[in-house]
């Protein structure tokens, strides 16, 4: 009896933009070595080279895939240098991608079950460019990968403790104040901090709270669970801070659009001030 | 004797945009629960918040969907508020999103069968954000749908009436006009507006007709049936009444953007003179 | 016993932008034709009614898709006018559109093996618009190949001949000079010129080189293979010509933007000036 198992899914998170057609030619590349493979945009609008960008978005969305899912990532201002491409299982997905700093999201939250440097050429385009490994290189191991190939098979084994990691600052407790960062702006302008939800479990039960950035020193107190106010669905121009569907305490403006109004941009600093609980 | 069928189309329509991965991971919820449906995008590039322009893009382009498709639409200003989230049989489609006003045409055009309120917790994620639905509830209740769930399983049958409506304006004959508004600027510039082609079908027979924004009160008159022109692929800036391809009065300008030409936005007046035939 | 053939690929290559539905349409029609079919986007930003920039595009991704791949390309201002929609089977693929120059490298790099206009009315939609033939005209004319009906039957067969072609200038050679053109700026700003390598063999190997743009007399004549600096991950502004993964001459600037550093943009002439070997 024939038992038909669901197709492998490829996701693919970049910073190539959707105007050239490199995206598509990877596509193009994965259907001719894993033609039922899923292909699946996280998004393309990494900030060109923005390696630190790119890391925080697979953070907070390559748990929503199934398992086994194959992240095929490239964010990859050392393409062609001694930077090593690698394939890595981790958790219950795959990851394939440069080592420079891309997964560290990854590697700091889930076990690294086997990594390998991709030096196999078998399983490269015959010819493999300088400055296109996502066509050359990466694509064809994601791919092989999702029609069975072992990892193992992809290139050599490398310790998972030599793989590059960003040199990010986790938030830090000092007195009654949590110092962090901006980690990400979104699509409508909602300002996500590196402070984890969990660090301030009872944000919606303390008295007083303030959430200071350099372009606001006044500080934002005011705490909503929900953008929507039940009377009103203009823009009342009023930041609060809310928890984020990533788990990050953030920050937004009913119907308006938070980092505009605020002046923040990624990586700026801010500090939250701990009050009364 | 087995018998493949084809795959269930899933139709995704949101504000969401394309940088953030929020489409990607939709996506990814949907994989686990319904890994054979097919995952067509619409557009994630509605002005942010604006359930109106959303509900336009969505009247435009269902009818070109197989029947069963399920569209899973979020422009969801009230995320989190008292706005029901819905699940809805309508014509020969599916509709997953929240019951803002998005479905208004749908609703207008369609025989509605089936209506529910998605409060089957069961078929949400396990935790359900206050922000972000279209991960935690949309996108799983879209999928069950796809994968075979009845649509009265997600939840409690709501009577089709009292569904949330636009509070659009058709448009009005008075005297030899019509008045009416914008209602999409396509990439192109295009300005299409609210007047259906059959209310004017005699558009191209008349000797007359005058079509005029409020900034520019002389009015355009010329009308062509296409774009082109035989001789000249130069723009020349003169802007036209056409038909366009959704059935509505629309205008352009050949090879130009009409829209910034002739300094018209979303949502603008427009009326139509009627002249002789 | 069954044997499963892996699904045809269509791809799809537009100026419809992703604001408005139109190409998420295109994949509705689609889906009703050929359910199994793979829908892969090379792009859908190429600039409104720019057939050369799209033919760019297009030369530089299909060879990179599957045998039998079915391109249906849409940039088209024609639309509605006398210029011919066509099939056509060249190389291992297969390319709908419209003929009007945007597949003008196809045609100079493969053998055309048959070519037909799209007059066969059963294989439109219902209803064909005048501005809109890749909803009503091209997307199921690729669908039914996509789905077995062989490219004959879709319309009156033309010889390859009479097709159009764009006016493009080759790169000239004129003494100890190329002259050319740039033929794309990509999403990162690197600047590709229409030299292929094969041109300029020994690129890395000559002693003298020159590079100059109308904008940039003085003329660039740095090397490098790749773009990365082991030693510096900041950029240096400074330009350098390096070999394009397409295979032609172009000029980026290490973690910045070549285009906007050097003013330079679409269609610029350029001029190499070789000097010893």
């Amino acid at each position: 009896m024939e038992q038909v198992s669901s197709p492998i899914v490829i996701a693919l998170l970049t910073d190539f933009g959707q105007s050239d057609g490199y995206v598509g030619v990877m596509k193009g590349v994965i259907s001719g070595i894993a033609p039922f493979a899923r292909l699946i945009d996280i998004t393309h609008e990494i900030a060109p080279q923005h390696i630190a960008a790119g890391a925080w978005i697979l953070s907070t969305s390559y748990r929503y895939f199934p398992h086994n899912t194959v992240f095929v990532c490239v964010v990859d201002p050392g393409v062609g240098s001694s930077r090593r491409s690698i394939a890595m299982r981790a958790g219950n997905w795959y990851f394939v991608g440069p080592d420079n700093g891309l997964f560290h999201y990854v590697l700091a939250d889930q076990p690294v079950h086997e990594v390998v440097v991709l030096d196999q050429a078998a399983y490269h385009l015959n010819q493999v460019s300088s400055t296109f490994h996502g066509r050359d290189v990466f694509s064809p191991a994601a791919a092989h990968i999702a029609a069975g190939t072992l990892v193992s098979r992809l290139g050599s084994a490398v310790a998972p403790a030599t793989l590059q990691r960003l040199e990010t600052t986790l938030p830090q407790r000092k007195d009654d104040a949590i110092i962090a960062q901006v980690v990400h702006i979104d699509h409508f302008g909602n300002i996500i901090t590196s402070i984890p939800l969990h660090q301030v479990a009872d944000l919606f039960e303390r008295s007083q709270l303030r959430l200071v950035f350099p372009t606001q020193r006044a500080g934002i107190s005011e705490r909503r669970r929900i953008f929507a106010s039940e009377h009103d669905m203009t823009s009342d121009e009023q930041p609060f801070i809310y928890g984020d569907s990533s788990g990050h305490i953030a920050v937004a403006v009913r119907n308006g659009n938070a980092a505009r109004i605020l002046g923040v941009s990624y990586g700026a600093p801010v500090t939250l001030i701990l009050g009364e609980k």
